[in-house]
């Protein structure tokens, strides 16, 4: 365990609105409005102690300073927050009209980015408010603003990667057969946090036909001898995300059931393999899935290859057909393919992924064999 | 403690939903959009597991059959929910256009109301993709669509009501003097869940000064003699909630202390004896006011008098200024006048309150007298 990496500053978070409002220079909008959430935590380290129908909202525009508006209720939490020395903050007090401060900030007539999960209701007040202005959201307008870590950020994903991997060492010697789900994914939940976790946010443990849905978390279904169990887990750590999945096997697998788990992997390392500075996220996808489709399992390979990685576990790039943004160092995101039959089990293989000059460089290294547990 | 009330059944959600599509068209709605959130935990009793970029959307409209949007990822969940025999799946796989499979069951020139808190993402692709249609907030186009409660989610908010009562009788005999307000507040969490809730989302503990920040939570102050410290707490018990707040003193208060807190005690009961059907929300707030602005200490108190609780513990019918609904028999909301002298302490005292054709009658009932703790 290293010890924890230096907070970010006031600085840092400067450095990131003002390289955020360029951006949104540079891609014609007037300016970007960010709702509490990710988006939020990144570029000022504030996140209100819940997300409520009172209008919280960063407004920021090149060559202007950072403006929060804020129920004043919360401008002492707001003022706490450790990017708030390079922020204004404007609140508004119950009773009034929180669109009727944040609109005279605003462009009349601008075309602004606003954050994917601002609420609709305070996106209709404000085209109602502003009727000349037009919005886009964050990752239609500014796709990759989070997407490119940096050398802090990458320490941290690092760290997260590395915790989930040690999990993952625990959880083999643990017993399987005779216990439930839920049991496991308890183990899971508290082994991630034992080596450092903050908050976890899924621990999936899909037993036999439960793993064949690709999103079942983890049930009262006891695990027998003989089932497949994919296992996927992740949470935070020093705020940055780990996400990683490996299937295992209780006792001797079938060898269709081995046939499968090769396949993924064979798919997964493939997809891993592709990974280079300027090749499209929608490449690794396919070099993933023609792996599978081949074989003739691409019917049951359900979802998209893989999903970027930073203060949350789900964000851009996608590995997505579709996607042609070109990967670039920094960027991180999850190569995960999976097979899954339904009513039978499935198999799903996922680490997480940085691309550097010399190509993929995978932050979860445990071992990727079907291994046997009890 | 009583028994858990029965589970919802399909038929419940189904009647919610007719309910749901009736109140739109009868409002001029085309339908109604309803994200993952309350609304949707309310009409299908379907939660997924996390809120993401993927679209999942309830369509309702008068005289069609409801149909969930889900990503086929998430579908068998989806198939699970207690209101999903009352519902048509529509899938849609990674990599397809959520928009294109939801476009087509929407009038192409109609006015939707769509959730408060659906990702501003989701609406602006909507708007793109049926450049005719309109939206409105349901808070906005429906404010009172949750607000009315029946017997079977009374029964509920009383039993939540009656946990947080014991949880405040049980912290009354714990040691606060020397001990952080964070020690407090996971007593309160602690007592929460053994009282039965599920989920905690709130123990505030404001103690001194910190008392006088509303929406302080707790912190790593410690406790000293002398202080007036204000608990609030609240969550989940059978999917519906608690709030309630009691200011409390460690040792023997002064004269102004006593003042300020017999001040908002008075505030407190003329608001809940305001409580009648037909009479306006914001005469509760003004009724509230008026007794701590007549006292001196007006600019003192901050926030509105008071909101809505059901499956959320923030919901419209808010009690407050320019909102003119009028109560009716059903409705659930708070009564929480505060002051608040900064830099010194707060004051907050706090009940459910719940319309009945007799008045209002409290959810709460613990004394509201200025209890004297160790």
């Amino acid at each position: 365990m290293t010890s924890a990496p230096a907070p970010f500053t006031a600085d840092d978070y400067k450095v990131r609105m003002e390289r955020a409002a360029q951006s949104a220079a540079d891609a014609g909008l007037a300016g970007l409005l960010v709702a509490p959430g990710p988006d939020l935590v990144w570029l000022t380290g504030y996140q209100p102690t819940a997300t409520t129908e009172r209008l919280t909202l960063l407004v920021l525009a090149a060559g202007q300073d950072p403006i929060l508006v804020v129920p004043t209720l919360e401008a002492p939490d707001a003022e706490r927050a450790p990017g708030a020395p390079a922020v204004t903050l404007r609140d508004w007090t119950d009773g009034k009209d929180p669109y009727a401060v944040t609109a005279p900030l605003l462009d009349f007539d601008g075309r602004f980015g606003i954050s994917d999960n601002a609420w609709a209701m305070h996106l209709l007040a404000l085209q109602q408010a502003l009727p000349g202005t037009s919005y886009a959201s964050l990752t239609e307008a500014l796709p990759m603003l989070r997407a490119v870590k940096d050398a802090h950020e990458l320490e941290r994903l690092a760290a997260a990667g590395a915790a989930a991997d040690a999990t993952y060492e625990e959880i083999l010697k643990v017993r399987f057969s005779g216990r439930r789900e839920l049991d496991v994914a308890a183990d899971l939940a508290d082994l991630l946090r034992q080596f450092g976790h903050s908050q976890v946010d899924f621990t999936v443990v899909g037993s036999g036909p439960n793993g064949a849905n690709p999103h079942h978390e983890a049930g009262e279904r006891t695990i027998e001898n003989g089932d497949m169990v994919v296992l996927d887990f992740g949470g935070l750590k020093h705020g940055y995300g780990s996400d990683t999945s490996r299937t295992v096997h209780v006792g001797e697998p079938s060898a269709e059931e081995q046939e499968v788990h090769d396949l993924v992997r064979e798919a997964q390392n493939a997809g891993c393999a592709a990974v280079q500075p300027g090749v499209a996220c929608q490449e690794i996808d396919r070099v993933a899935r023609a792996v599978i489709d081949e074989a003739g399992y691409g019917e049951y390979f359900i979802h998209r290859t893989g999903h970027g990685i930073g203060v949350t576990t789900h964000e851009p790039p996608y590995m997505i057909e579709g996607e042609e943004q070109p990967l670039v160092p920094g960027m991180c995101f999850s190569v995960e393919p999976g097979v899954y039959l339904p009513g039978r089990f499935g198999v799903r293989i996922e680490d997480i992924v940085t691309v550097t000059d010399e190509g993929g460089q995978r932050l979860n290294n445990t071992v990727r064999e079907l291994m046997i547990v009890e």
